[in-house]
């Protein structure tokens, strides 16, 4: 019967599959997790790629890694079956977990076996184990994150993104994702990505007239590439109360500097049932501080101060990046709390008296109507954060900030010239700012007004009205720049060290 | 002394803020907490929004949700401080938390003072508190979620994206974020979002010619948004070995059915150092487990089975949606793990067998050839699955797969008409393919053959040969539809009422 036959065949493969994973796969450690072993062993299976060789008559040393970890697992060999190995190579190896002769580590490897897994013209990779440029590495992302130094940094991102998770969770938090594309380019205008289908010409020509508007455009109107989460955010916080989402983010500017990217993740939230900015800025302290205080107690934190000895050490010339000092301060700064927190108009004055008193010097004069330039923030978190702390400068002048700020007075009479806004930015050291945020106007009439103060109003924006016509709440939220982030814990000066395939104004390798 | 002056005023502003939170925000509880609550207390401060409000003549009730859970705190209030609230209104009320008399809660808030905290029209709101239906609703996505059954969704994706984190991270697999825009469109030729940025005519004009080929591309040449990340994140794992993404992905077609969007979730990992589909189809089976899992024993689980009761008794005709008892039913098949694994051509032959004995009557005759429909799909999984457990199908023929994927045996002769490729597709009831996986193409000349025969060669994808040519290692991957998963875990049966705002053909709304 051919039921049977098939059931017994479906039988037959189900012991023959086990349904598990190989043994093979099973049984194999990481190097990070053999090197923790002080214990000799037998039969030890371990995969990765060769870092470096050296071959002597009787014996040659392989330097393994499998990104796992910082360091390499010492591998001994014959001369004979390392010929099959250069710089690269993906290996199996197995052997004895020894302790060893040497004095750089307490244990090696001493191989039984070796397999060359794959094909490895060592020759001709564009990433060679010499020093490359940042900017050349650039140019070949698929390959810069074998280098352990980058290989961190990925470890770093999903380390971050673990901790933030467990934090949020446990506030309360929902996790959300808010739409890529939208309808709105409020925030960036002329700033936005466009989308369009790429529908062939001549299907569109073939349609009827009624239906070319519609089919030149995939979702009937234009639709851009989101610059914020934040409006969609404030929607789904009158749901759930407090939600947060960590998206990637678009901007069309033609700027190349080292802060900027067109394509970037930002961490954003929202919460519900506050008019107090400090609600705000003390989700924002105490998410830092569980990050900064699960990376202090991390491997991936030790090794990353590592990194930055070895950084330093590799510069004849001082450079302006972090050390492994600096590095542990800032973190330390951040998992302490406590950060200091100032008015715009202070900031302002203190700018002013610093340059009185001479004691610095700005290319452009601090001043209540321009706003804060990169240097007056710099400056503020370099003393009022004493360049290791971030810092809180609050209740901007409204003609600076975004339309959906509520003010810090709430009765404030329209006609003060100088009235500010409930939001914050936070400064660090280096980077400058790292996340803003606000009470949102939740009263209709005065969102209206903003709105079209600012002229953003429009249809589009209709359903963001909505949020203020029905069940409205008083609620703030902010957006942190999450690659920023691993720059501040990282030292990273240039973001695009720290996105796996950076994209900005012209460039977008891979 | 200025200085002193900006320094007083400083640590005032430090003394004011008390660097915490408010009181009021401290002092806060959720509904959900509260309602465990099961011992009386005086001074309790609770946030939400009216539900319903029932008014007698010296008494009025009101029924209040903050999202937190499905369930709504009854506060018992004066009938004249209850005029201010409708259905819908944000409150803040405090009370003694005390057992109730009434027989449907445990305890209720006895309330001393309510605050009604912003504006609602509760006439005019779209969103109605009776049945709408979700065609209706889809319309209105900013309010969408205010329905309980709805917000329950929004926290069943949170509560699956904090359980991937947790397993991915306990099996040293590294979470990356990968490109949204990419140069490669090989996957959905004539499906993709093309991007452009949104620079005035006028400055394009204003360019010199040998400037506007640039300035009409930001990128320089074409990009599009990603179809997968796959491609990626194989370069990424052949660093860190095991990686993993959850990301954003786009397909401009223009289908208009419940299982399609043009913009969602998927959930892809590659890991290194196996040619076994075994170990990848190990990760989906241990993955989709450890998530079943942590929602067997959680509220949220518990809560959903709930919804779906309600589902099925307001409906008066059966319905194809899944009971509260089918659900658990699933997500106990999915935590229990061993899910059958059956190639296709074993499929093949079955379905032709339960068509020869009378068993099942398909539209679509089954035939090796011309690859598996869906009523097939439904079929094998309510068979072979019985209904409760995925099915993994594996090993389809090379000409129904993509490029990249690596043959079942390697030694196979390329001129075997039927030969196949190590992949698998999972099946579940309803929703059909969940999941699909392969052991990739890691030999640089097969890829670059199999590439030529797919017509996706091209100078956009050398980087990804480039993988193959140095450190060449055998790896495999896969990718999950993340919101259909939330469809097969929730029951909800279109892939557009588990998306916060979702998009598709001719559809964005806000």
């Amino acid at each position: 019967m051919r039921t049977s036959l098939w059931r017994s065949d479906f039988r037959s493969l189900e012991c023959r599959r086990a349904f598990t994973t190989t043994r093979a796969n099973r049984e194999r450690v990481n190097v990070a997790r053999l090197l923790a072993q002080q214990t000799a062993a037998d039969g030890v299976n371990v995969h990765g790629w060769v870092q470096s060789l050296r071959r002597q008559k009787k014996v040659a040393f392989a330097a393994i890694s499998d990104g796992s970890t910082l360091d390499t697992l010492q591998a001994v060999l014959k001369p004979e079956v390392s010929a099959q190995l250069s710089t690269g190579t993906a290996v199996r190896l197995t052997g004895s977990w020894q302790a060893s002769k040497g004095s750089k580590q307490s244990h090696e490897l001493q191989v039984s076996h070796v397999e060359a897994l794959g094909a490895n013209d060592a020759e001709h990779n564009p990433l060679q184990p010499k020093y490359q440029t940042p900017e050349f590495l650039r140019t070949i992302p698929h390959l810069r994150p074998r280098i352990p130094a980058n290989a961190i940094l990925l470890r770093l991102r999903s380390q971050v993104i673990a901790s933030l998770t467990q934090f949020f969770s446990q506030q309360g938090f929902v996790q959300t994702h808010t739409p890529i594309i939208t309808s709105s380019d409020c925030e960036g205008a002329g700033e936005v990505f466009t989308i369009s289908s790429n529908m062939a010409k001549d299907s569109v020509e073939s349609q009827k007239p009624e239906e070319k508007a519609s089919v030149e455009h995939f979702f009937r109107t234009p639709k851009y590439l989101t610059v914020s989460a934040q409006l969609h955010l404030e929607a789904l916080a009158q749901a759930v109360d407090r939600v947060w989402t960590l998206s990637p983010t678009f901007r069309a500017e033609r700027s190349d500097t080292p802060r900027h990217l067109s394509e970037f993740y930002m961490l954003e939230a929202e919460l519900c049932f506050t008019k107090e900015l400090d609600d705000v800025m003390s989700v924002v302290e105490s998410m830092l501080s569980a990050v900064a205080a699960d990376l202090l107690r991390s491997r991936t934190g030790t090794e990353l101060l590592r990194t930055r000895e070895a950084h330093h050490a590799e510069q004849e010339t001082t450079t302006e990046s972090a050390t492994a000092t600096d590095l542990k301060q800032r973190w330390t700064g951040l998992a302490e709390g406590g950060w200091p927190r100032i008015t715009y108009a202070n900031a302002i004055e203190m700018l002013l008296d610093a340059v009185s008193q001479s004691k610095v010097k700005f290319t452009y004069k601090p001043s209540y109507s321009a706003g804060l330039q990169a240097e007056h923030e710099r400056y503020i978190a370099a003393t009022i954060g004493e360049g290791k702390r971030p810092v809180f400068v609050t209740d901007y002048p409204r003609v600076q900030k975004a339309f959906y700020m509520a003010p810090t007075d709430p009765s404030d009479d329209e006609s003060t010239a100088d009235k500010t806004v409930a939001c914050f930015d936070l400064l660090v050291p280096e980077l400058c700012e790292l996340a803003g945020g606000s009470i949102r106007e939740h009263r209709s009439q005065e969102l209206l007004k903003a709105m079209d103060a600012k002229g953003v109003a429009g249809e589009h924006l209709d359903w963001y009205q909505d949020l203020r016509e029905y069940g409205s709440v008083p609620h703030g939220g902010f957006g942190l720049g999450f690659d920023r982030l691993l720059c501040y814990l990282s030292g990273v000066t240039n973001v695009r060290d720290v996105v796996a395939f950076p994209r900005w104004y012209g460039r977008c390798e891979c």
